[in-house]
């Protein structure tokens, strides 16, 4: 009876806390996730706590600043202003009465799930939990991750899921550059351990953000999150395909795109590009792909996926190659410009860019390199990437320069009119040029 | 300069006959696609010929009724009282303006197109095409089709395409049972084979259809529609490969889906199910991979969803076998409801339905077999398939005779919460049941 009574204290107590916002709320790693979702929470009336392993990061923060383009210094200024502060100092977990983790879940190099970040997390926090918070794991992982590694790791002290701790999976939505939706516009799903857990999850969550959709288990919550990106995935792989396809027959891929686009029903499109790039779809597929063998199943469409669009930076190559040979030039010794290297269209996001691997192939082949990209004005510095370059100033002149154009991301900055005029050679893997012409090839 | 002005009076003459709406439409193939296509021209008054080889379709049709559940007789009735007539007489070709072809295209036994019924259609009207005429071919197909095995049909005898003959590629974009669409709200893609062709074929359709989106070639209107088809087979293909994956980790996927598409970007649902079935998504797709093999091209994707999808009702045959078992059942001898058995729900169509394919399954294992549908009185007549059963009214006596079963496909006819109660085992591959029971085993 006095257990029961205390179980209800701890869910009763946290509740409340949400409730009339006296809730702490904890963040750790503040980056693309941490950084909105702290501001959230910060924007309706919560005291946060971010933590971070990177001093500069939570100096910045701290300073009402942040490294990331797309968040506005005037927004963490205004958060800090309200009582948000930064540290790295993991024990100070037991200030907060939430542990929202949002590090980052990357592969290693044979494209197995890394989830030391999870776990250092865990690990550094475990012994600073007391009775009555919750650990959400917003990571894009695998099944079974949160029941099987977070779970353990938070309950080592002895508190009880849904009892004393309340363990949940929700996953992040953040989508850089989406003008059309922001945090709290993009409903959330939440799971949990054990009913208790979802309770406690959904009510930490329906405060910021304006819809929630519990679903029965974490199981069924990181699934979710996978088959979004795998379904993007797939059909980004499915049009580059397409692309290739189409090409050799004289097809416009991008015309047939537009025009399936007009069937209201059953269709939605995908456009190809150089290959795939960000920190999510090139990379969280292969977290199903390798939980799947525990249970002796292949992932053929992830992997085929896979294989086709980690092949485009090369096709690309091919048609750049394409283009010089009949200008009877060589791409060893030509002069080359690659337009846009973040990953996707206005962001200066760098992470996983194709673009970089079509500048790493042109230099290897011996191409003098060089690159325009508005939103990343130097190179910068890259764990397996390096260029020591910074970004050209696209003007009549500057283009003449070059031997060719190769196209990789479509920023809306670019002024493609000036571009079309005074390049010798566009390579258009965005299909930005949609008329035919002698210095246009479609790649 | 005659032979220009005699040019532009065919072209200008048609447009005319368009626009003033004394132009004859005459539609070859007077199925699925033709039907409704000649209710909707005669409907906004024109005269409508319908053409096709099989005399009960023609005088059925010309009586007021038509074999096809979701078109109304009164609807044909009342075409036919405007003067809208079939006829096995495709001589009578010379009396139209235009010669929309809407038969079938199939694989044959080794997934290669299996153009006949369009070859045959052009050599039987071939002889009768007379200058200013209009030839549009609907039927899916791959790249190349109508400029390679149309136009020289239709101008063997001095036609000039773009002067004296119009050739036109128009894919149908049908929906039976889609009750948000109808012919004329669907956008129509167009293509022609010069800008004459199209600029004619633009017209036509424009009469009749909201929405006409004109593209650069045939070839493109062509691919166009592959894409359509080719998208949803791989998006279905992969759901299936999810379902199997999902499933062996304890997680119910058309939950995940479900909570995927709160997701308001980026994402669209599929549905996992029994198989494909239909006309257009299992056969389409590989149009364009015999195509492919001409440039030495693989089309991976669609060989993929193909092998998955097609191992579905085996699948579903396995969950059979497996919940009978554990039952202490052999599936040998065991008394099998199919529910639903059209290839997809609400409609009556049979084509190529995967519950099929699960009936033979079950009666080749020694099952003895039955099915319901509200849509398909009595098992029809079909080149490959045969029983010789009529549709098992539901009521709670008539499930109890049953061991199980097999809920192919999700009729809203069907009282699902009398199926539930009565049924001694439910194989759900369509994820009807969502709360876990004894008796519901998710395929």
């Amino acid at each position: 009876m006095s257990e029961k009574l205390n179980e209800n204290r701890y869910l009763e107590d946290i509740l409340n806390r949400f409730s009339d916002k006296s809730a702490v709320i904890g963040i750790i790693g503040m980056g693309y996730v941490g950084q909105p979702l702290a501001l959230r929470f910060s924007e309706i009336g919560f005291k946060v706590i971010g933590y971070d392993i990177d001093s500069n990061k939570v100096d910045m923060l701290n300073g009402g600043t942040s490294e990331i383009e797309h968040i506005a210094n005037a927004d963490i200024a205004k958060a800090v202003a309200a009582g948000f502060e930064c540290t790295r100092d993991f024990s100070r977990i037991s200030e907060a009465d939430t542990a929202i983790i949002c590090v980052p879940t990357p592969l290693n190099a044979y494209r197995e799930p890394d989830l030391s970040f999870v776990i250092a997390t865990c690990d550094a926090i475990a012994p600073y939990l007391r009775p009555g918070q919750v650990v959400s794991l917003e990571s894009t992982t695998y099944p079974g991750t949160t029941d099987e590694e977070i779970l353990p790791r938070v309950t080592r002290n002895g508190l009880i899921a849904g009892e004393s701790v309340f363990v949940v999976y929700s996953p992040e939505r953040e989508d850089p550059g989406n003008a059309d939706f922001t945090t709290h516009t993009i409903p959330k799903v939440v799971g949990g351990h054990t009913a208790n857990c979802l309770k406690v999850g959904s009510a930490l969550y329906s405060t910021a953000i304006d819809k929630i959709v519990p679903v029965s288990s974490n199981r069924a919550a990181e699934m979710t999150k996978l088959l979004e990106n795998i379904h993007r995935a797939v059909n980004i792989g499915l049009v580059n395909e397409m692309k290739i396809v189409a090409d050799a027959m004289g097809i416009d891929i991008f015309e047939v795109i537009d025009a399936a686009a007009t069937k209201p029903f059953g269709f939605t499109p995908y456009y190809p590009g150089p290959g795939l790039g960000g920190h999510c779809i090139p990379i969280d597929p292969f977290y199903l792909t390798w939980k799947a063998r525990e249970y002796g199943l292949h992932t053929r469409f992830i992997e085929l996926s896979g294989e086709i669009n980690h092949a485009m930076p090369e096709y690309v190559m091919g048609k750049l190659v394409t283009g010089l040979n009949a200008r009877k030039k060589a791409l060893n010794g030509s002069r080359i410009l690659v337009l846009g290297i973040s990953y996707k269209k206005n962001v200066d996001d760098m992470r996983e860019s194709p673009s970089v691997q079509v500048m790493e192939l042109i230099r290897n082949a011996g191409g003098e390199i060089a690159y325009s990209d508005p939103h990343v004005p130097a190179f910068p510095k890259m764990r397996e990437h390096s260029f020591n370059l910074s970004s050209v100033a696209l003007t009549p002149d500057s283009l003449a320069a070059f031997d060719a154009v190769v196209l990789t991301t479509d920023h809306a900055a670019f002024d493609y009119e000036m571009i079309r005029e005074h390049s010798a050679l566009i390579i258009d893997s965005r299909g930005v040029y949609r008329t035919p012409s002698d210095t246009i090839i479609k790649a």
